[in-house]
């Protein structure tokens, strides 16, 4: 049982087969076939009005290119200190920015309070050429610790970044599991609440190697061709990617496979609580669930060969901290979970 | 009837199937899977010694981190003046690189003389700090004009480059047509020859999206891991890659695929030749077929809806320089083309 | 009365007059000049061993340059959160490095402890693609707040960090005045207590614009000459930093400049303490006072046309934490700094 | 004697001693200090109009940022293959621009034609993602090789490069020599004739290291303040190049010393064709001799003790190129040329 992380199962049956079916014949290359341009027409009946869309095959490489695109060298992106672009992608906002700096702030389960973000606005100095100047908000929806900003909460990081001018860039490595636990439309909680630049996830959600960067204003796209392209991210046989949105996409599949995803989690974690033997360290909003793991239930993990990660417990509040001997244990929860599995895990750490 | 590059159809139906069986149940992640440790296995027997392995999505993911982990900054890559990475990469190899010079030389035909790099780098002065160091010759085989470096060759230029030390890499895009062609191992045009690391090219040989990096000599390997995640070119299921490779690579898959290509170009060649009505750019040595087209011939061509697309003519020899109205039409062949497709068109071309 | 910084007065004589005399004639360029040459060979003295000498014209080019020829671009600097490195250089490090993190810690006064570098260390994977790679620790003698590290505090330091490999930056921009406030030899705070690299200071300290980076490993130095190139720091008429070098080593020239800011200062921190109406922000140990000055403080130096800065508050130890209407004055000494303007400073201070 | 380079003499009289008057006092510091901000006027009086004026020690510096500023790192500079920044600068514009391609045009003299560039980006594609953008056609004023570009040739470039919408640079590192030849007004040349931002040189003209990055509209400056801080070329004690600057554009003094620079070169090369022994590999416009020295030549001169560089052969015309053992001789002539050095000079190269 591997709840590791929703990126080791491979794609969901609908989007292999999407991707078996785009075999056939020839196809424009980079991203000129008309799988990418179905794609294109998909998202912007998604967001519900026009959008820039570029396909790459990694998540990083999403996020670096629309930082860099928004973003000059000596520019500094506001972020949360454990989010993916600060933490996880070995520098490659740096690489592909120039150099400019990733300002890590702190905040809860990885959540960013507008307080906090306007706190470090004031303590930039705008105009000062020894400093670099803050060009960009990014946040991650869901979080690295699995909560949901809430429309009116990224509206809020919204006003609190628009004095000075900056961009909002959402990471949407797990988009699909927020949609899915907010219920609401992909636009309210991206256009409608101030994002100007999506790194819209595929791959944590069914694809094999799918994320688009969702542009809301054309005007911020003019650079995109150009350093997706210098980045190697350019696909010649682009409908690889194209076809694997396509099969996400089609009626609503991307949500069904989250709803999916989401409910394992939900029927773990209220297994857990029902149990009442071990804490969540945060509130499971979408699809996963941070456990407080002592030894005995590691050593109980370990025995049943139950495989999951030693989470950073850098985001845990004040009043939350870890004791002696404690872990936050991740388990992610994919559109391949199956509840019996789920069960059995449960089960397991019923029997503490 | 579509000649236009080796990269426009999708994949071969075994490496289809590859991928397809590669989708089932957990694997591990960032090439950590059993697929992508196979392919490494594969290679080292393929080139019948040990090699580091670096998969990724496109070749100029590939050539651009080979080339970042070898030269400095201040560095120079000497390469044809057409090289795919000086003219077809929007910089990608300045931007990995952290701008290195990529400096240009003639060659009919794309092929590099061993005296020309010789003549350039006694025009670079060694240790000066005013100019750019020369660090890593790069030679494409099959080359932008599809002609073939033989083993003795290959190593007349690693002789001219031996006595200031730069390393020297192969853009393999058309490696297998190149093997197929002059029916040598691939260790031979490799290694055995002196290069020192390879971009092994399976995009435009029936793959979907795979490219590998082979670096002959472990020390040179050190740098490409990080380099690779922080270009956003580690994929987290990374068996989407290393299933393509394992499709290609059992059972001389590729090869066979580059027999067929390159078979059908010489079909097409063969039939210009005996029709006497046009002649060619360049010999024919591998899966392309470049032709001298007068206007008669484009507009019959464009007639017939016939694709392909008009090369550049700065690689012509001096006595195949170009007349008023002609310009070089390039026709690649690939594993997809049917016999009966250059039949016709070499059908057409003869009723000129 | 400027307390303003230590680079708003000019040259000291001795240099002026050593730029002057270094006026006549032709000599060789690019650093090839006799007084850069004799320079190296002053510094090999000073340091009591070969070292590797490059001049520059600001502190800003010799610590990104130091740092980017030993980290890589996915390589990880570690500093004090205020260091100069990481808040005052606009991202030069980023910029010279191609992009490696520079990562702040926390500690007093802008001292780094060694536990505290070690449990930074321990939180970064070795080895880990998704992080960057920890490959440098910079500290800067004396430090921001104006605090001195002994040369068994710099051996602690560089004992926590050589099981992982770092190397050791000192940022010397006040070098000199940390060497005159310890009354020991230039070596002893360097190369013998750990320190691969020196940022040595001469603008803060007499100089118009002169800076050095010595390298103590012949080894890590070899990238510099081109580094310096690339970055427009290479001097065409060089000896216009050797002449400045060449006045400040001098008969000690250096060290009586700073003996004397230090005494300044000393002066200033005496009085206040006598005064018994401010507390200084951290103690006095080179040539800066911090004091804690409340608003009528500022009043009354505002008043009396005293100029100096307020400085950040966040390295303030616990204990110390500014109350409402608080700021940190930075007050600092020059070699021009004048004892009656020290007195005259401090008679205001005593009066609030 | 030394006619190696116009960088070998220090600074003239009138600039040290400025440099000397400037000493005195507290100044603020990084660019908001007296002087700079006088030479700021002095600059917008001698262009006729406001420009945005930023001073920097070397003329690599001020070239990259000026390329940096203008040019996206998938930008395409345009250049002759023998300018500065394509050949002697390192890579600089490289480093600055993160990784723009320098593109080298062919051209007598180093001198651009119209129909070269014109025809250079008939050959580059707008908009094609596959290939960098051409962004900036820089020319080097005077050449280097000593030719003169008159207003209405500077003109025609521009001409060539606006339906592309390039802007237009002049490496002004020998501008005083040129206005001086021209007999024009400092605007005919720059702003007036098409040029957007200019590298004014002093360094090779009187100063010891000032260079002046003049932007003319001040839409192309924003960036400017960042990229120097960041590239550590922002002197704390500014006044160092604002005196330099002030010293020299006091009462005509830069163009005072153009002029003799010029005549001195003047002198010399009519002697040489009055002997009639040599031929000039260029005509003589500026401050620079070059002459075709056969092997009889070279070793008059080295027994002579006469130092010069054997200069690039690159940019001869096609019916002047080299015999066996020919050189071509650069002869530089600077403020600090004597007229007896030159009929030195002359007497030796006559008696051949």
């Amino acid at each position: 049982m591997n709840f590791v992380s929703d990126n080791l199962a491979g794609a969901s049956a609908p989007v292999m087969q999407a991707m078996a079916a785009a075999n056939d014949g020839f196809a424009a290359g980079y991203g000129n076939d008309a799988w990418t341009k179905r794609v294109e027409g998909l998202f912007a009946e998604l967001f519900e009005r026009e959008v820039a869309v570029f396909l790459v095959t990694t998540g990083t490489a999403a996020n670096s290119l629309a930082l860099a695109s928004l973003v000059h060298p000596w520019g500094a992106v506001l972020c949360h200190h454990e989010a993916h672009i600060a933490a996880d992608e070995c520098g490659a906002p740096e690489f592909f920015t120039g150099g400019a700096k990733i300002v890590g702030l702190p905040g809860d389960g990885c959540k960013l309070a507008p307080d906090v973000v306007a706190d470090q606005l004031a303590r930039m100095r705008a105009g000062a050429v020894h400093q670099v100047q803050p060009q960009l908000l990014s946040i991650t929806q869901a979080t690295e610790c699995g909560l949901v900003y809430r429309p009116e909460e990224i509206a809020a990081l919204k006003q609190a970044i628009a004095p000075r001018g900056l961009k909002l860039h959402m990471d949407g490595a797990r988009f699909a599991n927020a949609v899915a636990a907010l219920g609401c439309s992909p636009a309210e909680i991206t256009w409608k609440a101030g994002v100007d630049v999506l790194s819209f996830g595929g791959t944590k959600n069914g694809a094999f190697a799918a994320e688009a960067v969702i542009v809301f204003d054309s005007a911020d796209a003019g650079q995109m061709p150009w350093r997706r392209k210098r980045a190697g991210h350019t696909l010649s046989k682009g409908r690889l990617i194209g076809a694997q949105f396509e099969g996400l996409l089609a009626d609503g599949h991307w949500l069904d496979l989250a709803r999916h995803a989401n409910a394992m989690a939900a029927r773990l974690a209220s297994a857990v609580e029902a149990a009442g033997k071990l804490r969540l360290a945060w509130a499971c909003e979408a699809n996963e669930v941070f456990l407080v793991l002592p030894q005995q239930a590691q050593a109980a993990l370990a025995a049943q060969g139950i495989q999951y990660i030693a989470w950073s417990d850098a985001a845990l509040p004040e009043h939350g901290r870890l004791q002696q001997g404690e872990v936050v244990g991740r388990f992610v929860c994919s559109f391949a979970t199956q509840a019996e599995e789920v069960d059995r895990l449960a089960a397991v750490l019923a029997t503490l």
